[in-house]
């Protein structure tokens, strides 16, 4: 499989070093990937019979500007891949535009309408236009893998889609955020105000300076709306969730609920009945005997229930950079395996 | 897709209602799915254009032999089926024998050497020789999906592959037996001896007369086995895993154990480290924090660690025989879909 990698941030470069970690594994699945194009902004490399991994792998961990590695060039473009027609996948893993899911919207569409299959982590897109571009896939016989822009590791569009064919999903209940996950178990764990846990957080590098959209809620909004929209083939968009975020939450809350044997989540939810389609974000409390109870942490978790098959809970999602490339990787692997997402 | 239906037990019957149920969920995948044999001990149904499944429905609520229905006959046979050449997929829902694997294996070469798809239930072939029956499949390019044989509903065997495409399992681990949860719960929430769990559990009709492959741990080592070699391309026998039943458990261990916050569950575990592969079925005490705590009653869960993408634990698996026949249905739409198992 010859593939194009656009957007090389940390994530892409990790993608880089998986695909030489996991040659023996793909090799399993006959698969084995040559990545002939990587395009960043300012350019990037582009040899047509694969890019040497070992030799980029070290290069980068010392220089920055790629354009200067064997290949490189200031003039590579998604616009020149599409010309030279030589690659079957690209990855798209370009920074995340809410407003106007660009620029990895054009290439997502530019690359499927010339018939590659593409596997998109920029969630902006996906957030923005997922039934037009799953309707090019589709027209042009490729496919769009997403399955890491709902909480990376975690399965969750791949567990619907997949683990769910044949059934139709009622209800979707997400705890996808690990940011808030981490801030409320430092609250119940050190008897602490949200402030304080907040700073620890921000602290670690887990929440980020202005940490609105993880607190606020609309990061789980974010991918609650995704797997809505691929999972129950709606259109939704994000001034359809009724969004709520954990910043108001006390000591006094959390200490209450544990009287009880509860914990409070932040829970994306998506419940399909007569009255039609309500999606929220909100604290939630949760008692010990729920499935949801104990996910924590770096964990992240979705339920989805459905007509014939009942209920299914994927508990999962390991942090950091390699989960989050081998989450491209498992889609690529699907695509490879044939599957029609 | 053109299909057989070979043995008409409860989960027979459920997956031709399930077809008529799902016809609308299934024309959103482009599936219509078309009944044409029926195969049961003493012959069967054959009607070249489909089976009209609302008579059929009708007619198996009142009468037993399906030799009576309009295309009816005493010599419809899986050879017959081989030698017309006429459906896609055949699905295989024949008695378990553990020991030989019969008649199941047998039909199962049979349709897959002739070109057909074909979707097992029956454990048995699956347990014996699943790597010949996947090279079976692949020399003939179609497709073998076994993924109701181990729990049901739970899409166990679908996670593994799927969701855990291009990395390597390392662990396995599984609570694969509705019969010893409900014993175990019972005796948890009713402070009695597991003696009198394992009556109640009898006259409700949830252990067996004889409930020794339930309570002595072989149908969870059985269902360990397949997850074992299907996912880490393994071919294990079923005496390769030590394996300790629940008969022995008294209520004092499980109020010891709830003292500590903890509870007891048959936990099936294979774990691969340089010392080899070690398989081990037995009652395990799980803590509160431990995502496995809360799996019991109806549920029944798996969970997989790998190289590169974390944990994942997938929990469900309603009972019944609509959701042993969507698991069937499952694999037939996965199939459908162009995956490669």
């Amino acid at each position: 499989m010859k593939i194009a990698i656009i957007g090389y941030g940390g994530v892409g470069k990790a993608l880089t070093r998986l695909l030489k970690m996991q040659k023996d594994v793909l090799a399993k699945d006959s698969l084995s990937i040559e990545v002939d194009y990587i395009v960043d902004c300012g350019g990037g490399i582009y040899v047509p019979t694969g890019i040497d991994l070992d030799s980029l792998i070290k290069f980068t961990e010392k220089e920055k500007d790629i354009t200067q590695f064997p290949g490189g060039s200031t003039d590579i473009t998604v616009e020149q891949i599409v010309s030279d027609n030589l690659i079957d996948l690209a990855v798209i893993m370009t920074p995340t535009n809410k407003e106007t899911g660009q620029p990895g919207l054009s290439y997502a569409q530019a690359l499927l309408n010339a018939g590659k299959h593409v596997v998109l982590s920029d969630k902006g897109p996906v957030m923005l236009a997922y039934q037009e571009l799953k309707k090019n896939a589709s027209e042009k016989g490729v496919q769009l893998g997403i399955g890491c822009t709902t909480g990376g590791a975690l399965p969750s569009v791949n567990g619907g889609l997949m683990d769910m064919a044949g059934a139709e999903i009622t209800s979707i209940e997400g705890i996808l955020n690990g940011t808030t996950n981490f801030i409320l178990k430092y609250m119940e764990d050190n008897n602490c105000e949200y402030e304080q846990a907040l700073r620890i957080a921000q602290e670690c590098g887990i929440a980020e300076t202005n940490p609105s959209l993880d607190v606020e809620g609309w990061d789980t909004a974010g991918k609650l709306l995704i797997l809505t929209n691929v999972l129950m083939g709606e259109s939704k968009t994000l001034e359809d969730v009724e969004v709520e975020g954990i910043t108001s939450i006390t000591t006094e809350d959390i200490r209450t609920a544990a009287e009880e044997n509860c914990k409070y989540k932040l829970v994306g939810k998506t419940v399909k009945s007569s009255e039609g389609l309500k999606m929220t974000v909100r604290l939630e409390k949760i008692s010990a005997d729920q499935l949801l109870y104990s996910v924590e942490g770096k964990n992240k978790a979705v339920r989805y229930c459905c007509d014939t098959l009942g209920e299914l809970v994927l508990i999962g999602g390991a942090s950091g950079v390699i989960p989050a490339a081998a989450s491209i990787l498992r889609d690529m692997v699907n695509i490879h395996r044939g599957y029609h997402f």
